[in-house]
C-alpha cells in the first residue's frame, strides 16, 4: 500500500469521527487536527524525523533539533495558529554520543517559538542482526488558532479565489534548506490578522508544490490552476523542480480576490508573497508552463517510494 | 550516558522552565505534563512503543496497538485525569503489510478511552546494510484533570502517609499481561473523587515498584517504605521479582492516614487496592523483607540496560 492508499483508508474511517466525538472540528487529513479543549480550541500535531529518511547521520545535532522543531511549527502556522507546548520522544542507538546537545538544541528550538519542551520519551533502540536502529525523533505540538480568525483550513478554497505562496521553491533537499528553512509563524500571523475572512484556505507545502496544491483543491472540492512563469523559484531551479521538490515549508494560500493586492503594500519587507495561480471550479490540479498543461498532482515528494 | 543521567540533566535543564513560561505548572519529571491551556489545564504526553524492545516481531497487531495506546492512557491516569484525545507517529518497515489492520486497531483503542484519534505521521524506516527497520509507534495525548481534585502530581507525599498499590504486581513481561493490562483510569477516577485533596500523590509503576517508589519518594522529599510482606503479587511471583519487574502499570498512590480505610469499604469489587508501605522522614526508598532492609531504587526496569 502507498502513502496515498493509506492516507484514504485513514481519511475514510475518520469521517464519522465528529459524530462520535463532538469536540473534534478537523480530524485527520488537515495539517494539525482542530479540537474543542476543556474550555477553548486547540490544534494538536505530532511528526517525525528520521535519519537516513530526512536527515543523514553527518547532519550536526543542531540542525536535527532544528528542523524537528520546526516542520511541526510549520504545520501549526499552516492552521494559522501559535504553537505553545511541545512534547518530543526520541530513539538513540545504543551508546549514542550527544544526547545532552539534542535534548538541549530541542529545548533551545522550542523555546524559541514560544512552545516549550514539557515532556518526552526516551528509549534506545534494539540492534537487530547488528545493524544500529536509525536516530527517530517525534515532535508532537499544541497550538491554539490566532484570535480572532481562527483556524485556517485547507478546505475552505472558493472558486474564484486566487492562490498564493509566501517565499521561494524548490532544490530544498539539496541545498541544505531543508534543515535551516525559517517557518512562516510570522506571515501566518500576518495574513490572519490583515486578511481575515478574506483568507480563505492555507496549508503548508512540505511535500511539494503540485501534490500539495492537488490536496488543497481536492479537500476544498475546486480546481487549482498554478501559473509556471509566476512561480517564486529558487536560484538554478527549474519550474517542474519547483513545482515537484517536497521540503520547502512554504504557505500555500487561497485568498479572496483582490484581498492580497489591497493589503501587500503594507506588509513587512522581509516577507515575499507571490500570486502563482487561481481556482476554478472542476478539480484536479494543473501547471501551466510553456503552452503544455501537465497534471500536477503527481509532482512531488511521496515518503513511501 | 544510562537513562537516570540523561534524566538528570533534562530535570535541571527543566527546572528555569516555569520562569521563562509561567503556564508550565509541571514540566519533565512527572507522567504528564501540567499545563495552562487557552482558558483551563491540560494534561500533555508523548510515549513510544518500539519493535525488540517493547513487543516482539511476532505480537498480534491488536495487542500492539492496545499496548501503545494503554501505556500513554497509563500515564494519563496516573496525573488523575481524563484522556481527551491522541494523535499517532508511526514507522513502518518497507512493504509492511499490516498499516491498514494497525490504525484500524489504534483507532479502535483510542476511542475505547474516549481519547479519539485525531492525526498523525506515516513514515517508511530506511534499510541500512540489509536490515529492516523496527516498527515503532509514539502516542501523543491530550488530557484533563479531573474536577475537582485537579492534577494528581508524585511530588507531594507527606510524611506520614500511606502508601498504596493497584492491582497485582510481578511477571508482567513473561506473562504478556503487559500487552492486555488494563489502565486503572477506574480506580483513578474513584481515589480522586473519593479521597479528594486526601490523595496526596500518585504515579504509575511501569518502570518496576522499587525504582518508582524511590521516584515518588525523591520528588517529595521523602523516605519510601515498603512492606514485602503486603505486597499482591501474582501467582509464582517472588517479593524481589514483584518490586523489579517493570511494565506492571498499575498506579501507586500516597494517601492521609486513615484516608483509604474510611473509603474503601464502598470501593466497586472490580477494583483492588493494598496498603503497601508508609512514608517517613529522610530519603530513599527500602524495601523490608525477611529480616532484610533492601534499598529498592535499583530494583526495576532500566529502559537503557
Amino acid at each position: 500500500m502507498d502513502e496515498a492508499q493509506l492516507h484514504q483508508h485513514i481519511y475514510s474511517r475518520s469521517a464519522q469521527l465528529r459524530q462520535a466525538f463532538p469536540g473534534v472540528l478537523v480530524g485527520p487529513g488537515d495539517d494539525c487536527a482542530v479540537l474543542t479543549g476543556p474550555s477553548g480550541p486547540l490544534l494538536f500535531k505530532i511528526d517525525q524525523l528520521l535519519e537516513h529518511r530526512h536527515f543523514s547521520s553527518a547532519t550536526p545535532v543542531d540542525l536535527i533539533a532544528r528542523k524537528a522543531l520546526n516542520r511541526t511549527v510549520s504545520d501549526i502556522a499552516a492552521m494559522g495558529g501559535e504553537p505553545l507546548y511541545t512534547v518530543i520522544a526520541a530513539v538513540f542507538p545504543p551508546h549514542y554520543l550527544h544526547e545532552r546537545e539534542l535534548f538541549d538544541r530541542l529545548q533551545y528550538w522550542a523555546a524559541h517559538v514560544r512552545a516549550p519542551l514539557v515532556g518526552g520519551d526516551v528509549a534506545v533502540g534494539a540492534v537487530v542482526g547488528g545493524q544500529l536502529p536509525a536516530l527517530s525523533l517525534s515532535v508532537s505540538m499544541i497550538g491554539t488558532p490566532m484570535s480572532p480568525r481562527g483556524p485556517v483550513l485547507r478546505s475552505q478554497a472558493q472558486i474564484g479565489d486566487e492562490l498564493w505562496v509566501t517565499g521561494r521553491l524548490g532544490g530544498s533537499f539539496g541545498s541544505g534548506r531543508h534543515l535551516t528553512f525559517e517557518p512562516r509563524l510570522e506571515e501566518a500571523r500576518w495574513l490572519c490578522t490583515q486578511l481575515g475572512q478574506d483568507l480563505h484556505a492555507m496549508m503548508d507545502i512540505s511535500d511539494g508544490l503540485g501534490r500539495d496544491a492537488a490536496r488543497l483543491g481536492q479537500a476544498s472540492g475546486v480546481r487549482v490552476e498554478l501559473e509556471g512563469t509566476r512561480m517564486p523559484l529558487h536560484d538554478g531551479v527549474t519550474v517542474l523542480a519547483g513545482a515537484s521538490d517536497g521540503e520547502d515549508y512554504e504557505l500555500l494560500f487561497a485568498a479572496a480576490p483582490g484581498a492580497m493586492s489591497r493589503h501587500l503594500v503594507r506588509s513587512p519587507r522581509a516577507m515575499m508573497f507571490t500570486h502563482i495561480g487561481s481556482i476554478t471550479a472542476g478539480n484536479g490540479c494543473v501547471l501551466h508552463h510553456g503552452g503544455l498543461a501537465t497534471d500536477a498532482e503527481n509532482l512531488g515528494w511521496n515518503h513511501q517510494s
